[in-house]
């Protein structure tokens, strides 16, 4: 199931992606007279009930009505809206850690970003008066229970979906002091969606390609299954340090092909799109200004 | 003006110090029918308008009532509750840096601390199975309004007040990967309180003592005029990198006399109890268990 958060008169409305089609959740319970999540914070809330509920809910919507929304249209917002924690796992991808000339991580390598980085689909990022801004393309967790100490074994049943995320740094800024948060929670600087991609569609996420594009030309080409640490082995190890609530982050590391690893770096500018894509999460692209 | 979250059937409401005893806002509000901020989110959206009205209030109060409250009596939460960020300067206090063999920074140093790391006064901080933690007393700022690139001399209109406390570490793990946060946010590793006093009791937040006992023993005792970065440059510096919110807490750093710089070093136990006294703010204290 792929959930979006619609932007509609400066508050978000949880919608569901239904064939080329949106549907509005509250307009749809409404008329349809089936109770489903209508916000974010009810999806987090009610988790694999909300989204059976939904699935309910779409065996029953058909033809046209007001609550169908066409993609194009609708003004998409973060696909997960602002979190307490976004955890970062760095050079979780072992040719990444090569091109970045810095060692292989024995175990996760985490840092963090803070709510003001998230920003949605096609949300211009502002880098004015920035000199050596990069892209990462990354796979998105989001939480869905609390989790304390979970074994690698269980660790993707706390999973409440998955999304592209674009882990945007500043180099200089990143290696200023040697703790990397400066130069990764500028405001807008993790873009992250367009859709929240339910556990159901994606049954394994160490299996699935990774790409990004720079206007158009292929950056990065990976698969998750690359990554040294896997998905449910980040989610353990996070969670034997610290608790993990429903709608907390993680993403989980970018593979080779930034422009840090680059012998010649040209920096992105204003007016460039960076565009991820990671297999059944469609694309998130996003213009610099 | 002193203001305590006090913990009740599982909620907070919100309190404030008068005189030697404590009043709880909704029950004085209720009775004397004055309009006061009576949650801590409440507090936030107020601000300066919400500390004149308890003000006001505090001035309608004498004698016994029901609102009125025994600070031994009651079960204090943090002071400030879970933030969207805690925003942590590090090294930046002079002999600090210096006792922990780190070079002393050019600029503030930031990194961070996540919403599971607060805890309150006299909460225990669960620290069985690790094998380096130690005490860091730091002045919290808790930040009143949104600050984006405010200059150093604005800053401190950004303010709602401040708060002791304890940024512990736990050191094999802040040093493991090079990146802090692994050692610094652990599950109630940021102890905050008692008090949130406000600006108008702390006029000078680069002019207070800064204590702090191991078992009753001194071991910080300095003066926050020694931080390299005074409390309006770092709010200034931070707010240039990201968006800062109601309710965010900026700590700003720790002076000499950790564990970690000590030649002989006796790491906390369970059962060593840290009291950090800033000038004004009260004594935050917290066991080991």
């Amino acid at each position: 199931m792929k959930f979006l958060n619609v932007k509609e008169n400066g508050d978000y409305k949880l919608a569901v992606k239904h064939g080329e089609s949106v549907v509005n959740l509250a307009g749809a319970a409404k008329e349809l007279g089936i109770t489903v999540p209508t916000s974010y914070s009810e999806l987090l809330e009610q988790g694999p009930t909300a989204i059976a509920n939904v699935a309910d809910l779409l065996s029953s919507v058909s033809g046209q009505a007001s609550y169908i929304l066409s993609e194009s249209e609708i003004d998409v917002g973060p696909a997960a809206l602002p979190p307490a924690k976004v955890v970062c796992v760095g050079l979780n991808y072992l040719q990444h850690a090569i091109e970045s000339g810095l060692p292989v991580p024995k175990e996760p390598l985490l840092f963090n970003k803070f709510d003001n980085a998230i920003a949605a689909h096609k949300q211009d990022v502002d880098i004015s008066g920035l000199t050596q801004v990069d892209y990462e393309s990354e796979l998105a967790v989001v939480i869905g229970k609390q989790a304390k100490r979970v074994s690698t074994e269980n660790a993707l049943d706390y999973v409440l979906g998955y999304c592209n995320a674009d882990d945007i740094s500043e180099r200089e800024m990143q290696f200023r002091t040697g703790q990397w948060m400066l130069g990764k929670s500028l405001d807008h600087f993790l873009p992250i969606g367009p859709y929240l991609v339910t556990t159901d569609e994606i049954p394994n996420p160490n299996d699935l390609t990774i790409k990004g594009w720079l206007n158009g030309e292929l950056r990065q080409d990976s698969h998750t299954s690359d990554m040294i640490f896997s998905v449910a082995e980040c989610i353990s190890y996070i969670s034997n340090v610290m608790t993990l609530k429903p709608g907390d982050i993680i993403i989980t590391g970018t593979p080779f092909g930034v422009i840090f690893g680059m012998e010649e770096k040209v920096w992105m500018q204003p007016g460039d799109e960076y565009t991820v894509e990671i297999e059944g999460l469609g694309k998130l692209s996003n213009r610099m200004k």
